[in-house]
């Protein structure tokens, strides 16, 4: 692709650098963004550079906040003995929009990938150890994907674990509300049948 | 969407604004960026600030520039006689990319649309009529999109331009190279007969 001007090679070429965006669409957005009020780019720039240099990870949680300590954390009417294992940020909003969770999370910010070169130190895990092993805490409940990675995770901060009292559970797995059978992978299904669980719990769904 | 950050919830708003990008991928471009070191965002969100306050737009043929004059106007060697009139700066990106274009270009700015509320005056038509009236042109081609805004805005300038001395041409409507016939529409179908080019014309393809 050539380019007419510096400027908006070099506003297409980073804007090329997100994931998903490729140089035809950064420079669909970047042409848009010229007829667009010189304004409305000086809001987007400076939101983007706001966000990434203002944000603050909370310290007990590590999910993002503007505090110190986030708005979960904080909030008294929260259970603080019940915490919620997650990979990501974007793991919290999705349970967040259930409503059907009281306690707290614990943001990893990731899962061991040995291949990926991401090991135990890079994740926030030591973090959550300690907390448990300093007491105050029910339950753990993993709520990682059902993948190599997110079972060899649980697996580890289980083992770190050991001898702590803290009831551990994951999520169910099983075949999503609205799902057909006949369309569900073997696994998930068999999973669902060995975790069967009693139909008076069945139908509290909310 | 709950946002447990107001400056996350602020940067996926003002990213969810651009055309194609909704707010989950806008969240999911903010959270990329939150794991990119923070000079990275600071890359992005300056350069689409100085594209969007630096940028110029060529004095002549109104395609952006980084100086007064544009690079295909101020070149010697490009036929300056030869002016292809287009819509958008994408065109001429296009056409540049073919290498079989060696005049110059005139860039509209959109095409007349009275529903949208473009009229005539909101694109730069007076300043082509102005160049051409001046003398030194001796065709226009006109590469505006087949559609009646485009065919509406072609017409609009040919009117103008009644009683000056200059050839006015369009690009060739036909089937595209590669294409099938069986699966063109009857009007470009049409057209292709009615205009059809001698063998050894068509041959000179490049």
């Amino acid at each position: 692709m050539e380019f007419s001007s510096k400027l908006i090679e070099q506003a297409v070429n980073e804007m090329a650098q997100l994931p998903g965006i490729g140089k035809r669409t950064a420079l669909r957005l970047v042409l848009h963004m010229l007829k667009q009020p010189a304004e409305q780019v000086k809001f987007l720039s400076e939101a983007l550079l706001k966000m990434r240099e203002e944000i603050k990870f909370c310290k007990s949680c590590h999910n993002i906040s503007d505090e110190e300590v986030c708005d979960i954390c904080s909030n008294p009417r929260r259970n603080q003995s019940l915490i919620c294992v997650v990979e990501d940020i974007r793991d919290v909003m999705a349970i967040e929009n259930t409503r059907q969770f009281n306690g707290i999370y614990h943001v990893l910010g990731g899962k061991i990938a040995p291949i990926e070169g991401i090991g135990p130190s890079q994740l926030n895990i030591n973090s959550l150890v300690e907390k448990v092993k300093l007491g105050g805490v029910d339950e753990l409940i993993f709520a990682l994907s059902s993948t190599m990675e997110g079972d060899t995770t649980v697996f580890y901060i289980y083992k770190q674990l050991k001898g702590v009292e803290v009831k551990i559970s994951t999520i169910a797995r099983g075949i999503a509300v609205g799902d057909e059978l006949e369309y569900a992978d073997e696994v998930t299904l068999g999973r669902s049948i060995l975790q069967r669980v009693p139909y008076e719990n069945a139908m509290k769904s909310s």
